[in-house]
């Protein structure tokens, strides 16, 4: 069975002071799903995006929000982000004490959920909850930091979502794989054979300056079908 | 001498996902301050704006940034302000414990520097500073609980604003007052007569949506005028 | 005209495993107020009650609960309150950024609302804050560490009251003044003399353990009208 | 051999008014050991019980206090419970740096050490501890949390219970494991014979409202009987 | 009367890594007290000294330890000194919700207590402990900042010395004022004359690289002489 | 091929009155690596050193500086070591949410990087990192309570040294394992068996008093071999 691979353009790359118009553009692309990040300052020190602006971008478009919540006060955000109404919503492990209940506080909502994972946090962390949840989104750089000079994706990326896409399949579940951080359109391939079902693209993919969003989409789109051959050829 | 009241239209009540048009539209109803709010989420359960948004903001127009920051970490978002470049900072009082410190930061980047405090603060926190400082912000509500159903400007509002205006005199100090929380028509010539230099101008004064920007930016000025006008009988 | 001073017995003298049995005698002495400390472990290193047994007791007696919450997250505790039903609810200066915002949570509620200072605390926090309250309720030793050996009342305990009491008159307010800290039958008088108006009730005054409760309250309302022959006495 | 399973029930389900009454009837109902929760309104909001009616309450019974912490500050707590004097403390590895500290800490007491874990946290945080302790505690529900409308056992309980008890068996240990969250009379046989040996009995078996505490603990008896002899079923 | 005024030289401005020579160089060249400051890294970002640097030191000599303690958690602190021994404890009134308690704790234990304020702080936090107190300590400079290119004396620093002079006579107390901060050879005969009666001496003063220890503190004697000549002058 | 095993003494134990003096004794001894603890008083109850002495120190030896971060802050220690030029440093996991991005900025300094594990951490912690990085530092003893009485070396000390050691060959890394917490004469030839690079080296070992520095390093040389050479009997 052909696996469905989700582009989901970063909010971060938009125009942000005309999204509309940016949403639009993403819209006529083809495309339905729109990435937003919510950093609250602590948890890294960024904060790309107000709950006012989400607030707002909601009613004008039918876009799936996919929010990923980078904060140590998660309940909070999630509250707020079941309010507005979104259609994944997605927080860290690393600052959830009370996981579980997280999870079913989303669920409640009928919105799905995700657990996002940084570089160096084990797969262990998911032992229980992974058949509780729509998806797990994997850092490939460190989440907050994204412009610091020279940060690159972690070495060790393609190994973590094979070891995931592993575990997944060994559950003979089909929970999606997010990767997040310079999703490039030299990784695509590797990280799609890998696994990944969810690629966050940013500005060396989908908003990469030399070609127009149209013409990036299509690349990609080529780019995840050369990961999905490859793939076949690996099990086949 | 005529005092000069500054009339600064908050940036929350702009379309956020049209901010250039907004901008545009606030420019050429001839306003050249605009008023920026920044909350972390965990100072008060609110998040306005992010930064990024503010940094492409910067880009697209010369108006003076006025901003606000309502956080627990301040040093990170003064830094992050005089990074962007805006014409004033203001930070709160209560979570501040190296106030002197902001101050010197903000000064030494040629940058305005306010201190805000909370309706309940009392005046004495000023006593070291306020010869320091360009701007004390009165709230006259609690800050980020604005949308709360019925929640009201303090019923000290005046009285604190003369106190303030009272003890700037009497220091003979130009300090400016900025008054932020349910500025509204009815309370502009009262707020201005009772000292306030600088208005937050939101949903019940500048954007009152029976009428246009325009039209609401001279009914403020003839507001404002009034006064100034009866500041003058009394004192007169 | 009279004054009329309350004995608030504190709970934490009462049997706290026969807590119903305690609170009929206090009820039986004719007593109708109850004196009810929350702290939480981290404000200082104690925690006398739970919010449960607040919540049964209250199914139990109609007397009236008077509520000093002593913690680091006072809307938490204040909406338990609110929802449990208490007659006032006080909390601290010291842990509260949004001072304003907790009174107008209270009063919306019809529950009379104190604000507690510490013992160093300058009564200047009550600058803008004071005529929207009922009470202060003056620490007259460290809160939380009343079961410390030798933990004396603080030496300035009457002249704050004295100072607090000038003030309230100052501003032609009826604000009530309540101390808690040793309240004991030596000090009573003076305090009452100072301007107290709420005597929290413990083990050296109302549970004073060589007499019963009723011949305990007996003596202080005696303590209670010396005081106040003194100061009419002094003002007279 | 025979296992042991003991019923611990929550004292949360008393009559907190009436605390020595309600822990006679328990005694008298041939129970020796009274599970006391601990929360300190920011590990989770809820505060059951203060630590003075617990040092009031070890006065008064014999009863083995099997104390189970949820809080941000263990060792505080831990300190307290020590200082009182009870059987067991258990504490939350989510919110403890120092464990292995802690766990020393309790056992130069001659006490008896459990450790608890939340319903997402994996079985791995075990790896090096769990031949130092005496007990581990499975939430099965959210912990603090227990008056949601709907808070429901999580799913994989019974699969947690016997993942841990299969790995206790695998160290050749006699570690207990102790379950705790919506511990009613339909999930008693399917727990036990999973491997839990410690029951905190609540609302949903041992207090149970249509039946007497002497008769729900018949029930629940005949209940784990019938959980050990499908046990023996299974591995015989 | 003659005041005596107190040089405190600063153990930050010793050799660190050869204490007991620069220790006594320091005893020899006729001074008997050393200013020690304790900063966490959270207060401020800096850790000069550690607790067992202090404890070490302790050991070797009988010079009067003056210990500053700039942190978050004061009651470790407090604690610590007191257990090692020194002569005086000051903390800061910014981070201290039980100032109270502190004061009692230091003076149970025969040590003097000092209240630190930072610049910006208002002299009313002392309304109610200038009396209890034995010293209160202005810092001049931004504590922890020192190393700051460009930091200097804040503006208000003599207005504040003469304010919190002025506040001490009007009490009729002696409580001593030290100032820390830049206390350099220029401004001592001012912060003598506007009433320091300790002086925090460090690399612009004691310290100063031109000359050695014992010819600077003939030139702070004379600039002392000077400014209490002065005071005569216009006091008398 | 042979395992070099390197001594690492404790800065703790040199004499800090008079650290040149200490330093030039243990380089005279033949030793080229200096242990350096940084606690902040937080992550435990400790502050053993100040950042301005590792300064100081840094200015007259060319040791190796191996430091040994234990704080709640771990980045702003980060950035401080880096600053002040050091050759390894080592941070908690049980503190970092950002595990990867401490890794990279040490990294990128030429820097040496170790993770440091309380005792009861589980290795799967490492599951990602452990090919970026240099050391791993397993803590025996619980970190920051060394001077406790009676705390001892965790019974699982050797086994988890062994489990380290064979994950590592596992990966066919050759990442160190150092180990902290008394490490003494009596357990170095078991340790370094189990596979110990690195022995910090304090008050049990190098600095036993009975002997001088020498004749323990020569002592400890020797336990090493008999560790080294029991090692070889087990594997060859």
């Amino acid at each position: 069975m052909q696996r469905n691979i989700t582009i989901a353009p970063s909010i971060m790359c938009a125009d942000l002071c005309n999204l509309e118009k940016s949403v639009r553009e993403i819209e006529e692309a083809g495309l339905d799903t729109l990435h937003i990040d919510i950093i609250d300052g602590t948890f890294s020190p960024s904060m790309p995006l107000g709950i006012e602006t989400i607030e707002q971008l909601r009613k004008i478009t039918d876009m799936k929000f996919d929010v990923h919540i980078m904060a140590n006060t998660n309940e909070f955000f999630i509250q707020e982000m079941l309010r507005i109404g979104v259609e994944q919503i997605t927080f860290h492990v690393e600052t959830s004490v009370h996981i579980d209940r997280y999870i079913n506080l989303i669920k409640k909502h009928d919105t799905k959920v995700g657990i996002a994972l940084n570089p160096a946090t084990p797969l262990s962390v998911l032992d229980y909850v992974l058949p509780q949840i729509d998806t797990v989104l994997l850092m490939l750089i460190n989440p907050g930091f994204a412009t610091d000079k020279g940060e690159k994706q972690v070495s060790y990326a393609t190994k973590k979502v094979e070891d995931l896409a592993r575990l997944i399949r060994s559950k003979d579940l089909d929970t999606k794989i997010e990767v997040d951080g310079r999703v490039s359109l030299n990784t695509i391939p590797t990280l799609v054979r890998a696994g990944a079902d969810i690629l966050v693209a940013g500005s060396t993919s989908l908003f990469e300056k030399s070609n127009g969003l149209k013409d990036n989409k299509k690349l990609m789109e080529s780019l995840i079908q050369e990961g999905l051959h490859e793939e076949v050829g690996i099990n086949g």
